[in-house]
């Protein structure tokens, strides 16, 4: 009986047709071509185990004390295909993320020990909404939008970030405007900044022009 | 012969289930609720050749010598469901749009008459993509990224406008920053901006905070 | 020139059209009738700060010494449109997540304190993937494959746990077999498990059948 | 060991948050406002095994010998949000479907008993395509191309249809030129037909204009 | 005059940028490299009405006596990027096809000559739905949900199933859990079944572990 | 201070992992193999402002009195993954646009300068929705539907046109009747126009067949 069992399973793959190579992910070839559905696919029969594992590469903390770690497609090909990708972010007391925005994706912060004030500005009517977000808290910020994050505390905050993009970019305001080679006339004139504030800026952010 | 085909295709009709009443087309009902695809289906039965057609409302001028008509799906319900909406800018000479961003819309300026410097910024890697455009020029703004568009000649500019989104949202760069509550002291924190720059626009600009 | 420059915003704003009301997010209105895209949007006007913010609610552990927090769109509205849900899991010494699916998502494990096992069955030749994950490791498992968690040590593990749904559903191997009125002989026939082994975990499970 | 395991199971369900109604189907609620996404979903609760079962109507031949029987969503509910359908067509010898195209749907025809000519034009360059099927032969039509299917023998010929869409349209090229009140001089000069035949045909086709 | 019609269009076609190779459809080069998106296109001028056409290889009834043919996108390159593929399935009398998922497809069943029993398991609730099908029934299996059909009668049964990917895999659950190296004592742990029958099945299905 | 900050953005930027190449649009390269969601994207690294700029080349009037120019992927590859392209069409007085369809893209006229009448025939009843378009006016035309455009005065009107495509496909239906090598036998019999009118324009557009 056992023996028909099997051959019955041998011959029921054995009637469909041989060569589909069926494969139910598409782990990203990062030396292939990237088109705008992502990365053509590794192999299916060189896939392993690994390749569904990645573990964050703890980046040291910055002067202003934070550091953020990315499993963004590049680092992890797993996630091809899938939309998202996710961060850790470390801030130590008194940290702060500047005004920016991702252009490509909504933001989600999942936080953990420690807790962390962030805050978006709406472009509807824009409205500034603020929060401080402690562990167990989720704070979405739509896609887009110019937001912060602050630890206002003494103690390290931790969090985990997810972006609805594999690449999220990011424009960081001060280094969109103060930290290339963006006219200074045009800077003020597009902005309506003074021209003194707009020159001593591009000298901290090394910009020129 | 002709009865014969007439019958035919009367019959063809017949012989399909009756209660298909195929759309190819979805008007919003904006009285309906929206939902992230869109608007409910007026329905099709009710449709007439004045639901594809819109006329642009001419929009006067404002003080900075500019004007911006729109076709959204708030006044052009065809669009339901195509992914993206049309604009008119009327640049008089010296006109400035100043720097915004589209959280949600690629923009693309087909250029009419006249010319504009239109300019975005990347996030990659900062780099500041200037050009001016004449008659015939198309533009593409990647979604999300800072740009502006100012007439630097003496002549009137005219140019349509595609956003790719029924609705695009606008933040622009001063009304987020100074045109609301946004606290002063937070400000300056995230942008470096000086405490008096951020004072002296909030008063342009009727902030508060 | 202060009060030139406001009535420049005033009037650009004026100068399109007036009754665009842009949103640039479609906060879930529960009460609303669900669609394939998700649930109608919550009236922009209405909207706070406190729409983009959930907190877990701490579920208590179970007899097996685990315990799900969720945030699916039921519980925040703010998921809706983004095609993906969070969970948060704590699994004491020795807990166990038996074999199950989920059929319409993808889930991404992020390891917190503690470790775990994770393994999934792959569809293409039946691998078997197990992986031991531990702080800051991250784990993919595709769409639909039966997979299992157990946490192998003696100390309480957590992790964050994305879904690529609003709401996941989830085939647990042994309720779709056992806990319900599937007829016995027909449970015996389609997966060769012998009817006695079949009839104990009916028992087990409070099936019938 | 038998209830510890049964309550392990309640306890898992119920340490998750419990108001979670998990549906991995949406059954259109045809009563609801069709939206670009398709129907609202009947309440999972009412759902039963009914609405996941679908049985032809048997069409009865028109005066050209061919039937067409349809599982749109109209009649199909199951397949709100699926993005296709399925047709049953029976051409008695002889038959012939005239030229149309379907606008919004690639359509699929699957060979049963008997054979069909089948064919379609491509708008690339205009080439004519066109194949004789047999049972058990597939034939793709891309979307939107005219096409034109005729069964030569004197056998009946049965197949089955998918179609790329919920609910597919269908411009029956007679019937959009002739059998409406499509103006016949506007009719003549953007198809170059002759005025005489335009007349012919408006008069088969009980068009007007 | 006819000379003047032919000129025109020569001349329409001149008068369009030269060098625009529009395509309608995208052929499958399967010796390119699969992406989330599907292959890369054939080039257009090497199609021909052939790459749109497919015979099922008829596949010879294994001891279970059942067979199934498929039409997936690799024996079928046309449904390149048309998200679904098509099989054939033959159940002699008392057939059995053994409980699986499509963990990436909702599985369609159009029933033809001969009856089946088909069924499924519900994740919201566990529900079973079972039915009996004939000749013209049409049963949605929704994505990743357990299912069986079987042939109770003495008659041959026939079918055509559409999956809505174009290469569904299976996990069949008897080769998932017992015709692989799954390690037995995990196995047990994690579906309760007893270590004698998780025994007794890697015997059968060849496993080992 | 200035440099403690610029060392402060230098760093948060080394504490990232240091090969994300983070792109926010996907510019083709049209050498690469196309898929079905676009071409693979030219290296960021490469990209300057001029791939996001196109200027219409053009088109000479054909004998007709109108001329087509088009921004479709092949000639402005910043449309890669966008899901539109663009036309500028020209009609001197008198200019008929014959009817034609577009399979894969609804089309949206923006009319400028001069006026047009433009219709289509709509699949659901075969109605003919017509309209005179003057500047400012803007026609949505539903994917795949039979539709024309004249200008029926003497000056010559001028139009920018959308198409939900990167680049729309066009069955003009005198070419696919008649300008190809289509049987004129089953021209007749799929069309219902006469054998002697197929004939003559079988000449007029230099048919065979």
């Amino acid at each position: 009986m056992i023996h028909v069992l099997f051959f019955l399973f041998a011959s029921f793959l054995i009637s469909t047709n041989s060569h589909v190579s069926a494969i139910e992910f598409c782990i990203a070839d990062l030396k292939g071509a990237e088109t705008p559905a992502g990365y053509p696919c590794k192999p299916p029969t060189t896939v392993t185990v690994d390749d569904f594992v990645y573990k964050f590469t703890k980046a040291t903390p910055n002067i202003f004390n934070f550091s953020f770690s990315t499993a963004f497609i590049d680092q992890f090909p797993a996630l091809n295909g899938l939309g998202f990708s996710i961060g850790q972010a470390e801030l130590e007391g008194g940290a702060v993320i500047p005004l920016h925005a991702h252009p490509d994706a909504t933001e989600i912060i999942i936080g953990g020990p420690g807790s962390v004030t962030a805050g978006f500005i709406t472009s509807t009517d824009n409205k500034v909404f603020v929060k401080t977000l402690s562990e167990g808290n989720i704070f979405v910020i739509p896609r887009g939008l110019l937001h912060f994050v602050i630890n206002n505390g003494k103690e390290k905050s931790i969090g985990n970030v997810i972006f609805t993009s594999v690449r999220p970019s990011v424009q960081l305001l001060d280094l969109a405007l103060f930290g290339n080679n963006f006219d200074s006339a045009l800077v003020s004139k597009t902005t309506f900044l003074d021209p003194e504030q707009v020159k001593k800026l591009k000298g901290v952010f090394k910009g020129s022009g």
